[in-house]
């Protein structure tokens, strides 16, 4: 069954704004086992929307339309869809009862042209919209199934998931589950390597890679008369693929990230961190902190980007810097060490290195950064080579540093199994 | 003049990357003054190529089409286009010599599958890559123009500032020019009454704002028949905007973000920064830390992200907390002053607030969030509300610290004066 998506709006066709929807769209199609083939940007114009809108109904079975259903003149992809099915919009009351509570709920009056939201095709299947005043909307005609969602990513994403999943599911009639085993700290090539024989043979369920900065995210997918039997499929891939990568496995769960895995292991170890940068300028905290419920781990952290900084806050040597510099094992070791022992933690990750696009010398060329690791009395440094610009070069570094904070706390209490 | 985008890649019908190419392009053509109606992404197949590049060939000008320019089997962007143009691929010297220099300058040797890159289509305008081994070309036929551009950014984004900008500007026979004015610190609803009446007066220059995090952009482009002619209407309404805008006006460079002008004003006024940072967790250090040449004023920064850390690292007083609570003027206000005596920094920058799922209570919604900055003994808190989810909180605030910082330098240094 083919798919294609239709993200109406000028905002994207002036580059304002990032077309984040349709990767959203297609990832979660591609899970739910659905070939795209099409993807089609186009503005808030009728005859334009309507002509992108028939040449996907003749090519595609279902047809993903995003944004252009706001409350003013200019949205008019409900209009355009309504008139092309041949159906007339009527007032729909719950949503107009909707939208006065979603209005009445945050103090405020709706205008005149919200009611223009509750205006819904005949026979239309209507999808709520519990974060904004615009609802959803399925019409099924004979050439193809038109899917209409609101523009903004927080009212969008949770319509699907809550919304159109189950539908596109029942549409199928099948159901499609997928599980992704995320694997960090091994390269996109050698992962691919590692698994080329099962996606060579694969058939039922499939297997494809996905590269993040750092990571590897193997998505395995089954489709089955019920979701049972899906995961039963499912099972023993994802337990063939666990054997494989072992401990590079960080989780199994939609949600997790890696730095919710790290975290993770340092909250049911009761282990306290820090960090220590200096390339990075605080990416590497940030990232740890984004994870809720980290406070009773992560209490402070550093940013010591010149050779003082380091000196004074974390009592790395004079010395060390003189005769090896700033970016060396030497320092990232003491400043990982300094770090642990002044703010008191059980664990500590350091990372020293040169961002770019200036500071680089044919000895350290710009991409070259270390990253330290302390637990408990025992440090581990680690050189790397990254390419890219600056903002690369530190992301992957974060990663890096993510990364090797959860093998040293692997490898300290190695009595913990792994991929429960 | 209508330009259209056709990005082949089956990575961006997967979801595996978002389509920045396309956001890239099109706020470049928009800044050249081109009309742009319609973006596509399809996959590297030769039937679905040839029926969006014929329906481009229809309806616009220009197609510009990135992606599928690469060594093996699956890139056939530029087989597909001039079959289409009934042209045929032969052996481009220079290309060849190009592709055998960027191996040898990398210590590596080509491939067989590397000479198809040098395989362009008779007639073609060849575009050099120094950023890899796919050459770029345009071809120009009765029905429109294609131009084929690698689809890595790193290597699109030089090959169009350098080479089709000005093919464009020739194909128009017109010079179009474009200046930004940066604005911080004015709301997007604010900066568009502000400018409401030169909007719906506009001819040439035109006039077109943009929301970004906490900043509004207005782009005055005009078009002329040489630069000089186009800068001299475009020079009174930057001056007209500057006017209206005074000291909110942080730049009109192309180059200059916010950070930057923060940064430049610390720099020109050789004032040391530190920042103390809860709820961003490092972002705030981090985004100064990515202006180049910073280290002359950044020296370091910490994450207080407990009550402890915020008393041991920045001497915020234990009855403070108590009375005010960490989100509070005093508590921010403590901070900035104790970041700024403990590390010997002119200027401090402090950021306490919830940035949410949890935390908030109906006294300290989510989204409450205080910053405080010091200049060299006068400190000065503002209190925000953000909307949105923990990342878009956490990016608004730092975007107001930013901004704070780049305020409290103007006012300390009010004879500095503005728009330089």
């Amino acid at each position: 069954m083919t798919v294609e998506f239709i993200c109406v709006g000028t905002e994207i066709l002036l580059g304002s704004i990032v077309n984040t929807n349709a990767a959203y769209l297609s990832e979660k199609c591609a899970g739910l086992g659905l070939s795209c083939y099409f993807q089609t940007v186009v503005g808030d114009n009728e005859d334009r929307l309507a002509q992108v809108l028939e040449t996907g109904m003749e090519r595609s079975d279902i047809v993903i339309l995003s944004g252009g259903l706001g409350p003013t003149e200019d949205d008019l992809t409900k209009e355009v869809a309504a008139k092309i099915c041949g159906k007339e919009l009527q007032l729909h009351q719950p949503s107009k009862k909707a939208i006065e509570k979603f209005f009445s709920d945050r103090g405020m009056e709706p205008t005149d042209n919200n009611w223009k939201q509750a205006m819904l095709p005949k026979d239309g299947i209507v999808l709520e919209n519990p974060n904004g005043t615009a609802p959803g909307v399925i019409m099924e005609t004979e050439k193809a199934c038109l899917i209409l969602l609101p523009g903004p990513p927080n009212e969008l994403r949770p319509m699907f998931e809550e919304s159109v999943v189950p539908y596109l599911e029942k549409l199928t009639s099948q159901v499609i589950c997928s599980k992704t085993v995320k694997i960090c700290g091994v390269g996109e090539s050698k992962a691919e390597t590692m698994v080329k024989d099962l996606i060579d043979a694969q058939e039922n369920p499939t297997i494809a890679t996905y590269a993040k900065t750092g990571e590897v995210h193997i998505r395995v997918t089954a489709n089955a008369e019920d979701k049972k039997a899906a995961m039963k499929l499912i099972k023993p891939v994802v337990k063939e693929l666990k054997n494989r990568f072992g401990n590079a496995v960080y989780s199994t769960e939609e949600e997790c990230t890696l730095e919710k895995a790290a975290a993770d292991l340092l909250v049911a170890n009761d282990l306290t961190v820090t960090c220590a940068e200096s390339c990075t300028g605080g990416l590497l905290s940030a990232r740890l902190v984004n994870v809720p419920g980290i406070s009773d781990v992560y209490k402070m952290g550093v940013v010591t980007y010149s050779n003082k900084a380091k000196r004074r806050l974390l009592g790395v040597k004079k010395s060390t810097l003189q005769k090896y510099g700033a970016v060396s094992v030497q320092t990232a070791e003491e400043m990982a060490k300094g770090a642990a022992g002044l703010f008191k933690a059980d664990v500590a990750v350091a990372v020293t290195g040169i961002a770019g696009p200036d500071g680089g010398t044919e000895e350290k060329p710009v991409g070259l950064v270390y990253v330290a690791c302390y637990v408990k009395g025992k440090a581990v440094v680690k050189e790397y080579h990254f390419a890219g610009n600056r903002d690369k070069v530190r992301e992957s570094t974060v990663a890096a540093a993510l990364v090797l904070l959860r093998e040293c706390i692997l490898e300290y209490y190695s009595a913990i199994t792994f991929g429960k």
